[in-house]
């Protein structure tokens, strides 16, 4: 456990090393945090939830940091607004690492201890590393966002490939024609939620049976080429193939591409990537970046549909079955831009993948009480859910219930496209 | 064909009959559309799919009133901007009656014809009319906004009764506990969808199976009385009890309690009604006009949740089996202010209920193509779902499978809250 | 003085014929009120500051119509927000007729009675009359908006002749130069505010010095045709002309032509006129409804400025000696849309002529004590001083004095341009 | 030449050496740019203005810098919006001290050579020194706003003395009355503007005549102890001392205090100081970072009002006379907190003073052709004019006749209040 632990807490620091100083204090966006908050939030989460709670007497490094490192926990009492996280050049980079330090060495103590709870503690300790595992996801799509949006557009990485590229997996046919690339999946009642022994979310519980149609699901993402191709055919000019909720984000935000995608100046298509910065657009990489309006309309001019949350759990099941081999991959491992594709139809850790699935709570879910219980029960009304996980989730985060949820008009997470019928 | 025709248009005219001038205009929010405007939607519906379609040679009544009247039809051309609906004095109201006039007399003929395509001209009357039922109830829901949010609050009837009263179905037990009141469900495979020969809407078909757990849903809608213990008992002000979404929603725009209720001077709560104006809240009557935030507010106050749109579906088909009897309700009863108890747990009639499903599109759901595939299939993302007709509602225009559809913070509907465990 | 007070109701009432009953009702834009409204407050006014004031047990008609009809006065107690005018559909307009006679009735009595404070109540009178003749020209203005904005474009005059029409002032010379045009004007100390026996506002008393330096003033007011000119010279994206505040409001408000302009399908520019609807831009004519923001560029362009209004003011005293003998104009007089060309170079009644000085107190200008205080004291800052009055002007209500005043961003108002050097 | 030159460069890094690398980066409000951005843009003003003119085959350190800080010259080409200014992590703090020796070398260079313009390249270095002490102004100002508004409340220095200090000049007499404190000055004829031969702005040149009444102006700014006096007589409430612009804006933003003023625990006010960071507000001092809305209010509710930019001009050159003397002061001199207090009645030095005058031309103010044109020729319009200067202005860069301007709203800039009658 203390090793999983410190693996977890040196890999939020290893993302960091890319980064200018200046890199670490900016919100160029109200969902971008500055990546000096995600390094001092994620410690807060185990000072306040474990070393107030279980070490006697605690001596906090500095109460006044409750203010700004509490995200939006309520419970947890007042706090920054969301989107002055920018504003904040004070506590300053060199502060949050002492911080981070001070929890640190707290937190090993505690567990060397023979402390009476301990057993829950340790349960803590794992949620708060998973905590973490989603910030260093965060992280990088906000790193991403940060530099992408700069007209420099520096690179975060220069090692080779790109960013979602999960090249290999795409196999074209000799007709090169999308409904050949299916899969059948036969239907029935399936079981849904998560079943085995190790670490999951509250909102992947409470396990259930749904009623399926047969259907069948896309053995591969949706590519660069493919979209271009939906784009080139005036995808987003017409109406019919969007929700109005969709055209009309579109209209006013003059979206016209996935974010980060810009025509230089000879018309060619490029995209930022954090390995390599501006480079032009792959063909035969997945889209990535796109909302679930872009996601949606794609699909209909596609002459299918989304996946639900549903067909897509049970589909992974059938699909990907060297999961679990993966889930060995080391914390440690650094980001490198793309994931190996395993196997010929890998369905985790290339991009998230829009459902057409509100995020709902399963039957019988109980809202923890308490603050953990503000971790997903709060979220549970006009988000749809992801499923899969990017290039950017650590690979021992990932697993085929993990529920992920974004609004509809999120963009700057790795979210692609696999399509259903 | 025809009589059905004249009675439900006649209708429309007939809601309007205690207006003022002055009343058919305004459009005080963005949701509300003036009653002429409505008048002249509707008819508008008429003209551009079936007699401009149909009629050869058809002179319109004066083209340029597509622009005024087509609402989001993005097929039907450009369009008055939704908002702006309420600074249009031209063309007045006696244009309006006139353009009316001018359409029904032009189905009417249709309808007495030998047109080849008779069978299709008579399906899309019926279209027609239901869609102009559907405006009888917008009529009457932004009535109410015109004139209850005016200081003056005059009431629209002086008949007895209460806006959505269902009083007679309100049982209480010795005890007056809410548990007492709640109604077991076997779960299991159910089948979901409109199977009848009548009318539907295409967001009604694709009959499908849903599995479902054992539930139990709450006999009566949750009243006013039980409401005001929720809202004395710190309701508004308990994150715990709201999505984080709906506790801002109701902190930004200092939400306190149901639309259209206001404290008087000495702390009495009073609430506007269509029938009889202001007056004093009625503690057995449902509540109504709260919003989807409130609703799951309320339900998680209450140790209980919104029912999802498939237990609701198969609890009514067991506790409401009086349905059919009800169909034959006249389509010309003018709105009443409240719904007949017709039998002790009533669920069509009242208020629209929130339900905890969001409003997707069901399997195998085909978005029609054309104009009349904007009609449903266009709304399906961020939305909920919610089931049973209010006091509102055309008799003639309910049944049990009908999906009506609401962003979660519009309260001026009638919309109610009915629990499910 | 009864029938001064007589003639200037009964002018209102007068002015507002040409509507239909729905005109009456709506608010297209925040600055634009509902003539229904209008009606209301200039007999609040009178009900207010008069008949609360002086008579002994005043039965009011309705004392719940204060709130509706109090415009901006805080010692007055709660009002309508300014906004939300134009979603009152009661009082009715049968309503605020009876509240006009009401009030009409009760200070013919007053002033015909033996008041200890006769003489008081007739100065109150008359300023009541004067608040009314200013809200006869915003009912011109706002019924403009109304029917301008519609796109029926109904007329709402049939006579001949245009808006602002002063045709005959324009002289042209053999060379058409603007240059010739200018009347030069001798420096030095001049005397400014009014100094008569009549009627004026508190704002332009504090009769007092100033210095000014040789200048020229152009003897007509810029036509239609040199505006087009200013336009088709790129006027409008050439951002050297004009002030960054104001380059950055046409940007963002895409304004591209004075207020009720637009190209019909061939190109042809027409523009909609109370007189006649719309019709063809005509050269000759004075330009009409343009910002502040416009005139200073124009202006610029043109080699020029815009006088101060202390120039303005000198010079009018010079070239437009007739004054005098225009104030006897009749009261009753109905708007023409045009104002006779009583000599070659009249400044006054045509339109608000813009002016390059800031609305400020003159001098020792005591800001009145009570509501009165409120009228012109509390708007002295960020706003433009506008000169010599419009054609939808009162004419016994303009004098070379006068002082209007609007923000820069202002355009529905009979506002012109009149040039400087 | 250079010697100014360099010193005046060097005192913009010196300013910034008590910031911490996470201070430079960003802008807390749009008006505030983040320190970084400072110190490049007025590098790119002597590269662009200069060096790309006056330098044949200049090789600039980086094309791409233009985008970045360019400020609002339009005809420098595209730019960078305002508000994203705090977006930008690159070019980081180390590529703009690069860039910064870069056009310090280069200018130097230029200065030494024998270039046939050396003239007219000499006074454009001189003006664009005076620009970069305007922005290191803006540097305190700004900075102040990021260190001010965090909850760590850091000071920037240490030591001893308040921000806006000139405690030695504010002489209580016997009663403590404002009336005694007045000082009469002699109306007539008065010449305003520069007329010196040394630096000034376009904008105080235009030489010319006012004519003044009598008047009499206050001998020292207004207190803190005399600006709570009004605050705790309601003055923040209390309409009729209001512009109903000022009241609004009030109302709107909760404004009860002037800028940084904040209420401890105990109900006692502190207010944040560059030096020595949060302390109890001296009453003593003059109070500062008022809006003109707050100055005007406090005036009215003193019985007295803000004198005009002329009287303040006249006044100053009659009881300020040291002014001279103190023009001698350092180039180099560092922010110390507090303008020493030359004299009894010091106008130059402390705040900058509202004024009741509009920005508006000179007459006979020519606006410059040319990027210049842009610098003050184009904000002429809804500013009120400051005069004086501030403790955070460079005291070489002040004059009496200095003419600053800003919108009614601002308050981060050292603003105070001198009353006049």
């Amino acid at each position: 456990m203390i090793s999983h632990f410190t693996q977890v807490r040196a890999q939020s620091l290893a993302l960091c090393e890319p980064l200018k100083p200046e890199d670490y204090v900016v919100q160029p966006h109200p969902d971008v945090s500055p990546p000096k908050w995600h390094l001092g939030h994620v410690s807060w989460f185990f000072k306040n939830f474990i070393l107030a709670e279980y070490v006697a007497g605690y001596e906090a490094f500095d109460e006044r940091l409750n203010w700004f490192f509490n995200s939006y926990y309520e419970s947890q009492g007042p706090r920054i607004t969301r989107s002055s996280r920018g504003n904040m050049t004070r506590p300053e980079l060199s502060v949050v690492l002492a911080y981070r330090k001070h929890v640190d060495t707290a937190i090993v103590e505690l567990l060397e201890s023979s402390h009476p709870d301990l057993q829950e503690i340790e349960r803590l300790v794992e949620l708060g590393c998973h905590h973490e595992q989603q910030h260093q996801e965060l992280l990088l799509t906000d790193i991403k966002y940060i530099l992408g949006t700069n007209p420099y557009y520096p690179a975060y990485l220069t090692s080779a490939g790109a960013d979602a590229g999960a090249k290999g997996a795409v196999k074209k046919d000799a007709t090169g024609s999308l409904n050949n690339k299916f899969e059948s999946v036969k239907g029935g009642l399936h079981t849904i939620g998560y079943q085995g022994n190790g670490f999951c979310w509250d909102n992947e519980l409470s396990v259930h049976q749904v009623f399926l149609e047969d259907f069948s699901i896309g053995r591969h993402l949706v590519t660069n080429g493919e979209y271009l191709a939906f784009m080139n055919d005036g995808g987003y000019d017409r109406f019919e193939l969007w929700q109005m909720e969709g055209i009309e984000w579109a209209r006013n935000l003059e979206v016209k591409a996935p974010l980060y995608w810009l025509q230089n100046e000879t018309g060619e298509w490029m995209h930022y990537q954090l390995n390599g910065g501006l480079q032009p657009v792959d063909p035969e990489l997945p889209v990535c970046h796109v909302s679930w309006y872009e996601a949606d309309a794609f699909a209909r001019w596609a002459n299918a549909r989304l996946p639900t949350e549903f067909e897509w759990e049970v589909a992974c099941r059938k699909l990907d079955p060297e999961v679990t081999t993966r889930q060995n991959w080391s914390d440690a491992q650094k980001f490198q831009g793309y994931a190996p594709a395993a196997n010929e139809t890998q369905m985790l850790g290339t991009a998230w993948e829009w459902t057409n699935s509100a995020y709902l709570p399963y039957p019988r879910y109980p809202r923890p009480e308490g603050a953990l219980g503000e971790y997903n029960g709060k979220f549970m009304i006009n988000q749809m859910v992801l499923r899969g996980g990017s290039c950017a989730t650590p690979q021992s985060h990932i697993r085929p219930t993990y529920r992920n949820f974004f609004q509809t008009d999120k963009r700057w997470q790795f979210t692609g496209i696999r399509l259903a019928k």
